[in-house]
């Protein structure tokens, strides 16, 4: 018995491969995107834990069945922080990748395309594949797509979803300019094209000013997906979808025959580690962090690996692209593994074949330690040297 | 902006809004499928809470990313507790909901069909609605599906997958017989079906004895789907699939594509729940109170609606399958909210148009208290009255 057609289609497992073999003892991780765990807000979880078991009203509530939308006073709460007016409806969803698969089920049938930039999140290339559109890539220039490309991608008139992730791709680091998020949106809007915003490392900005989101262009035709996996802890699988009632409805529907509702203890935790105090200090401390770690990335990287490739700083967020200019990254990928260093090599986020995005590899700081870090860049440099050799 | 066409033919949100219906003031419901408030293992879950806040290896556990298929510890435990030999594969689900929804996604395409007993799972009908496949109803017997009806479905050569509910269907509270059980899983054996057997009700058998599953007798071509909303907590949202591992394979990437995997505090909760000693006494609890409910439910039917309508008795699950003389269940469904009681017609259940669906009400007995419940059937008494009066 044989599985669809379109999970055989569904991308590589190569990351998933490589994230296995960084669990390995002495191999140090900077392939992953995961938060670091020292940043974690234990103390916090700890007492929310405490009081939600010692107050019956609140279990009863969580411990049966609840709304398809979401647990209702976090809907409340969320409404009012991210300030979204009464036309605006909210869905919590398992993390924002349950958001791109809803988005994907509802909105994309055969005959259509769905733009993304490349090099392109793998996690929407993976939901995008479940269904029978087409995926096609446009390039990412260093202020956001070209829009030459995406307008001519919208003038095919089979684009439904450009989807797009503007502050600090995952991927590139690329944060859009004000102008580019203005471009879009019009484009979007004059195509009737559905903009999905994906904004997870948003909040993790740790310099410059926050800029609007691409989706406030185009409000009548946007969709945003927002995660918590960043900011409080990736283990709760929360994130939220938001958009005009019209656009947002379907997709209740079929999450509610997806799972019928996002689990409600998590929600509750959820509500009570951002409805307090203590979040404005843990969020505050999180990104000082990141702007540390991020730094002293970019230091190691100018110091070591200057000969071998290049990147840009960045803003904001976990990764740093980083564009080598001569080695294959999968290769180097695959004998940093031999020296005990993991790292994503740019083949991984590319649909297309193209050939400088599999020359570069993607680089975390969120996760590693210091002291870490300065050992995988130096393993990295002496992997880089070997691939060369043997060139 | 338009949703894909298959999402308009979602079934009815009917039973939703019976259910919105039914949280007015006043109002009883016997619509639901809820377990009792009352029953949930409330002192265990603040207990279990409290050993979690002053654990942080778990709290560093349960907060990170975790594999898609599932926490470690708790995949061991229900490995061993339900005696899974090694060639099984274990997926853990949101609910057993996503687990219908990830085999419908993996295993349905283009020119297939999905035969199910009618009447059939709500929540069935609308995970398979969202895929390009057929629905195909066959009809239940006492025990269990018409196999002629059955092989004359797998007969065509295009059914990939059979459907069911053996243990106390949900809405029809059937249990199938021993024999049933095997011929099913000869058929789907010999004619190359996959048996997706849904089993959220089979650990709330009261009476008599537990029957083998169906799929043990097909088990290279079997999906179990398992749940522990009825037994631990709903508002966990979790739920075990497993199965042979190529086809439990396909499975855990689409569902990686979904949303990388299910929340981690609620898996450890639940398995802080199961794996202890409590857990036997909490579930003799249950089924004991169940038992008592379902029976005076039963000599209400008998006492205040023998004129009405007729059932048959069930022995376990959480629902009474109440076929009416004469009165349409839509009709009396809409007459009861008048008077304050809510309960599901068969018509929710039904893809096809089945008179003898239609002229029925699926009532549940573990939600209400023994008060409600009579003043319910005594409302629905005076609904059937006002229904008959009117015809």
């Amino acid at each position: 018995m044989r599985a669809n057609a379109n999970v055989s289609k569904l991308p590589s497992s190569y990351i998933r491969e490589i994230l296995k073999a960084a669990t390995a003892k002495d191999c140090i991780s900077l392939a992953g995107g995961l938060p670091s765990e020292k940043l974690l807000p234990f103390e916090h979880i700890a007492q929310s834990l405490r009081e939600t078991a010692d107050d019956i009203n609140i279990l009863k509530q969580i411990l049966q069945y609840g709304p398809t939308d979401g647990y209702p006073p976090l809907l409340t709460y969320l409404r009012t922080t991210f300030k979204l007016g009464t036309d605006t409806r909210l869905l919590m969803t398992n993390g924002s990748q349950q958001g791109i698969d809803l988005v994907a089920r509802g909105y994309l049938d055969c005959g259509d395309t769905v733009v993304m930039e490349s090099p392109s999140y793998l996690g929407a290339l993976q939901a995008f594949s479940l269904t029978p559109a087409e995926i096609k890539s446009i390039e990412q220039n260093a202020d956001g797509p070209d829009l030459n490309q995406l307008e001519d991608q919208f003038k095919t008139g089979n684009c439904r979803i450009f989807y797009a992730v503007p502050d600090f791709h995952n991927p590139s680091g690329c944060c859009w300019s004000l102008a580019t998020r203005q471009r879009v949106g019009e484009l979007c809007q004059d195509y009737h094209v559905l903009l999905v915003e994906d904004a997870p490392y948003r909040e993790l900005r740790f310099r410059g000013e926050t800029l609007p989101m691409a989706s406030t262009f185009c409000p009548e035709n946007a969709i945003v997906l927002q995660s918590f996996s960043k900011t409080t802890a990736p283990g709760l699988r929360l994130g939220m979808l938001s958009g005009p009632a019209q656009l947002v409805a379907p997709l209740e529907r079929i999450k509610q025959a997806a799972d019928l509702h996002s689990n409600l203890p998590g929600q509750r935790l959820l509500l009570q580690l951002m409805d307090s105090d203590i979040y404005a200090q843990h969020h505050a401390r999180l990104i000082q962090a990141y702007a540390t770690q991020c730094e002293s990335l970019c230091v190691l990287l100018d110091n070591k690996l200057g000969d071998i490739g290049q990147f840009e700083r960045v803003d904001g967020g976990m990764f740093i692209w980083f564009q080598l200019h001569h080695l294959d990254g999968d290769r180097l990928a695959q004998i940093a593994l031999k020296h005990g260093v993991a790292v994503v090599p740019g083949s991984v986020f590319c649909s297309d074949n193209n050939e400088r995005i599999q020359r570069a590899l993607r680089l975390n700081f969120s996760h590693p330690s210091e002291q870490d870090m300065e050992t995988a860049i130096a393993r990295l440099r002496a992997s880089a040297l070997e691939a060369m050799q043997n060139q």
